[in-house]
Parts: structure tokens; C-alpha cells; sequence
């Protein structure tokens, strides 16, 4: 009699090392079957996709726990845009080797923020590739039948509202590539800059108040002038936004203010991962508040109108900004 | 007044083009939102994920309809194991530059197999690599609730049964990687071999037969060896396996009794695609009807029984062949 015992494959293993401890949900079934099971409970079911590979979305020498985090938060993001509740994720990693420091930082950041999100690992392939990592989640969540917010549905006469500040991100990574912006003195800033870039802060909180108010929303990604855009041209309206209206951090309007940075790289410049929505003017104050109390800054920049699908920025003086593009692209 | 015409930036220009013609599904929006609607109908839902390389998955030269129908098919082989009929899939497609041939074809082929297996595009995303073409395809089926099958759940005393045939497609890799099997003559049988790598044939007309007759099941992807392992391991049995019984092609079998392949070969050589399940006894013949209804041919090649969770493989004289690995890791 031979002894049967053998090791399980390198797959096996990697999984079973680094994943099958996020695998808490009984839907996934310890990541020991083929697929995941997810219970209907009655509800819509909203799902993303969002993918982010080394050298493109994520730097080489990013941390790992802030690769596993953005990968997770740029799809909750989109959930939150559409005023879902997070139900659950499964994940695709292509890895050129088993790093297993690098593996063991990006699992424990993808299973604090399954935690913090209230969004389980249900399942996953992980894949070798000769190329840079990649990581492709997809993300379920949950809304009351019917009530999935669009991109189409912004009104004449709604007000255009943004979440958070923009161009953090931007200037963050400006920073990791040695840009302009690396020149800042204040190291604290700096940090915070870098951390956005690194590390998204979808608006989760603010789902319910989203699916209550928004006549439309999208989730900024690509920058805040190309999705305005988008969700003007799925709406059939266009946009009158106020610049100076647009929520900076102190940071980002010092490096405005000092001619560092200019207002086209923070309207375009992506990665912000903020709610931007389409709010009845008669609406706006009771969203408000409720943001308040989900902790999430909303303001308003501007109005939404009937014309072109491309948006106008204008400034102090009611001039129109020349945009060179509206937001960022890869190809 | 400036012309506020812009075109769309470069990921929503492909999009447009080559994927809103597949969305037909309604809960996919065209592709002009963050996210798809998937609505619930009772039933429970499945979910799997599996992503292919350029260079570990698919060859850069395979053409690219089979490429998108691969990435698709190795979902549906695992929707088709546990028993669930395909609902919708969604994308991520990482690309180096956008070769509009390319993308034509790997649409078309995509759209194919989508209307083929009833499993709509529902969202995806595109982004750039500096490195291989890597697709990430997570899909989702519809079973009665609480009928799932699960690689657990063999009984000792269940028949191994599997259906088509095994070790043609890692026969059909070793052709195009000039291996032994290059040698062979006939030019129809080298294109089936290949066609087997390239294109695999998931069993979803076997799913509601699997549903109703097996007590456990899995797809053979990594090797029938290997996943046979990975089924007895989660169900607490191991197997007997009669190797003279194992479902082979002629031109497999001829290069298997011409020693141009072995068996090791063939039981552990992966990317066959095959469901491999526990039928009981009394079941076996009645299922064995219901797949016949269904156009695939099923074959019991052993024994669930208890033991070790290495299932043995023993040959025309009964003595245990010796396998020097379970199955395919790229680990």
C-alpha cells in the first residue's frame, strides 16, 4: 500500500493559506467548491465589475493591503453610486510568483475591508501570468426591487451634487511620479494626497440617502468632468457647473491657489472614487442632511440644464473653462 | 459658443463599439451605467469565477473567437457542475492597444456563445496592460433553492461517472507546443485535439439531469486525477477507478496504445472541461437516460468508497498505476 497522501497543488494551497480565512460567508463554502451560492432575499441584485492592474491603476511599490483595498473599494464604490447595500464579492489575482509577504499584507487588507464594508469573499480564481498582477473583482449588492439609481434620470432644474472633495487622488499620484506636486512641503499633506490615491473612500454611508433623493447618479472615477458628461448624455440633459463651487481639500486649493496644479487636472484627472448626483432643488435639504448624518460632506456646483451632453465649468466671473479632456483614458 | 462636441474618451469608444451589440440583456443597460440589474426569481443564485491568460490559458495565436468562447465556457463548465442554468456574465478584458480585428472577432465569438448558452453580457470593464491579454469572467446561474450540487456529498458506494471524453485537450496543447502529439497524421484528428483545447464543451444540457440524480459533482478543469482528489477530499470518501474505463477519444486512444501519450497524461493533463459526479447505484441508469436525452454521453469509471482522499487508478490487471502528479498547477 502506497501512503496517499499528497500535497494539494500550488493553487490549492495559495488559496488555502490567504483566502479561504475571508471566506466567512457560508455561501462560499470555504472556497472548496466550484462556484459560491448566493441567497435571493427578495431584493434587486446589482453587480460590477471593476479591474486594476500594476503599473496602470496601482503602483509596483503601492502596499500591498492598499492594492487588495483599492481593488475592493473602486467596485463598492460603483455599489454605492446605484444606492446598494454591499452583499458580496468574488475575486480574480494573476501573480507571476506566491509572494508570501506580499500575499499576507494583501490578504489582510482585503478581509479588514470585506469587514468594514460588510462585503464577503464568495469565491475566486487565482490565475499565473508572466505580466504585471491584476486583480479583477466583481461585487454584488442589494437594493429594494426597483429602486437601483441610474445614470439617466437627471432633470432640468436638479441640482448638480459631488461627495467629498475631488482631486485629491490625482494629486496624490502626481506625487508617487515625481510630478509637480511632489514638491510639497508639508508632509502630512503630502500623505493625505497619496493616501487617496492609494486608498479610495467609497460612500457607502451615503447608499440610502442616494436611492431616497438622487433623480440619477455615477460614481466619479475617471474625473469629474467625463463622468458629468456621461451621465448628462444617458440623461438627455447638460450641466452649468459653478468651479469654484467644487469641493477642494485645503491642500488641493493651496496647490491651485499657487498655480501648481490647475483646475482641468482636478476636474479630469480620476481615481477620486465620490457620488456624483442629480438632486431636486426641493430635495436638496433634506439629502443634506441626511449625508450629515450618514458623515458624508455633500455640495452642491452647479445646475443641470437642457442643452449639449458636454457640461460647462465656469469661473468666478461666469467665463467658461477650457477643458483639453474631460477625463482620463488608458487606451 | 464653443462646440461642446467631444468624442467619447478611448475605453468608452471600444466598449461601444464592440460590447453594447452583446448587452441584449435589460438589466445591462446598454453598458451605459456602473451596473447591471440582476433580478431575482426565487430561484438561488450561483456564482463563479475564472479568468485565462494570453500565454498560460490560450495561446497569443489562437484565434480570438475561440479565446472569448474559452473565457466564457470554463464559467459555464462550473455553472453546468453545480447544477445551474447560465443567467448572465460580466467582463473584464485587459489589453495592450485596441487591434480592432482582434476585438471583432473575439465580440463575435463572445456573442456567440452568449446567445448559444442563453448567458447574456451583462457589464464589464476594459482596462490597458503593458503585459499578456488576460479575461476575467464571472457568471452567474439560476438553481431551484436549495438545490445546488456540491462537490460534497459522495457516498461510498456512488458511482465516479464523467462525461465525454478526457485528455483530448491537453493533447490538443501538446500539438500546438510541437509536443509528441504533433506527430500524428491525420490532419482532422490533430484539429479535433486542438479544437478541444481551444474551445472546450461545457455540459449545461447535463445540468438539470446532474441536479436530479447526483449526490456531488465538479468540473474537470485541472485534471480528472486532481479534481477527483479535490471531490473526495470535501466529500470524505476516496475512489476506485478502473483506468481501462475512462472515456477516451479514438485518436486519444490510439495515441495512448500507440505510447505516444500516457495515461498520466491524459487523467491529469487539465482543461477538459468535463463534469465529473457521484451517481448512486440505483440512480445510474436513469440518469444515464436523462443524459442521453440531453445529447451527452456519460461513463462510470469507478467506485466511491472509503479511504484516503487520493483516489487510486488501477489498470486492466487491477494494480494501481502510479501517478507522479494529480493535476495541472501553474503554482
Amino acid at each position: 500500500m502506497t501512503d496517499h497522501k499528497q500535497p494539494p497543488s500550488g493553487e490549492d494551497s495559495l488559496i488555502a493559506r490567504y483566502f479561504r480565512p475571508l471566506a466567512t460567508d457560508p455561501g462560499a463554502f470555504n472556497l472548496a467548491d466550484d462556484a459560491a451560492l448566493f441567497k435571493p432575499s427578495g431584493d434587486d441584485i446589482v453587480v460590477t465589475t471593476d479591474a486594476i492592474v500594476e503599473g496602470v491603476h496601482f503602483l509596483a511599490d503601492d502596499p500591498p493591503d492598499t492594492v487588495a483595498r483599492k481593488a475592493l473599494r473602486v467596485n463598492l464604490s460603483d455599489l454605492a453610486a446605484k444606492g446598494a447595500t454591499p452583499a458580496g464579492f468574488v475575486l480574480t489575482i494573476a501573480l507571476r510568483a506566491v509572494d508570501d509577504a506580499w500575499l499576507t499584507l494583501f490578504a489582510r487588507g482585503l478581509g479588514s475591508d470585506a469587514g468594514l464594508f460588510g462585503c464577503p469573499l464568495l469565491g475566486g480564481d487565482t490565475v499565473s501570468t508572466p505580466g504585471p498582477v491584476m486583480i479583477s473583482i466583481a461585487a454584488f449588492g442589494r437594493v429594494p426591487a426597483g429602486k437601483m439609481v441610474h445614470r439617466s434620470g437627471a432633470k432640468p432644474g436638479d441640482r448638480v451634487v459631488v461627495t467629498g472633495t475631488i482631486g485629491d487622488a490625482t494629486l496624490g499620484l502626481d506625487i508617487l511620479k515625481g510630478g509637480a506636486a511632489a514638491a510639497l512641503a508639508d508632509a502630512g499633506a503630502k500623505a493625505m494626497l497619496i493616501g487617496r490615491y492609494r486608498v479610495p473612500q467609497p460612500r457607502n454611508a451615503l447608499a440610502k440617502a442616494v436611492r431616497d433623493h438622487a433623480h440619477a447618479a455615477i460614481d466619479v472615477s475617471d474625473g469629474l468632468a467625463g463622468d458629468l458628461a456621461k451621465l448628462c448624455r444617458v440623461s438627455g440633459v447638460s450641466a452649468a457647473i459653478d468651479a469654484p463651487s467644487i469641493p477642494l481639500s485645503a491642500t488641493a486649493a493651496a496647490l491651485l491657489a499657487g498655480g501648481t496644479a490647475g483646475i482641468e487636472t482636478i476636474v479630469s484627472g480620476g481615481d477620486d472614487y465620490e457620488i456624483l448626483c442629480a438632486i431636486p432643488e426641493d430635495g436638496f435639504e433634506v439629502f443634506a442632511h441626511a449625508a450629515g448624518h450618514a458623515g458624508v460632506s455633500v455640495t452642491s456646483i452647479g445646475t443641470f440644464i437642457a442643452g449639449s451632453p458636454v457640461p460647462r465649468f465656469l469661473d468666478a466671473q461666469g467665463r467658461e473653462i477650457a477643458l483639453p479632456r474631460l477625463s482620463y483614458s488608458h487606451f
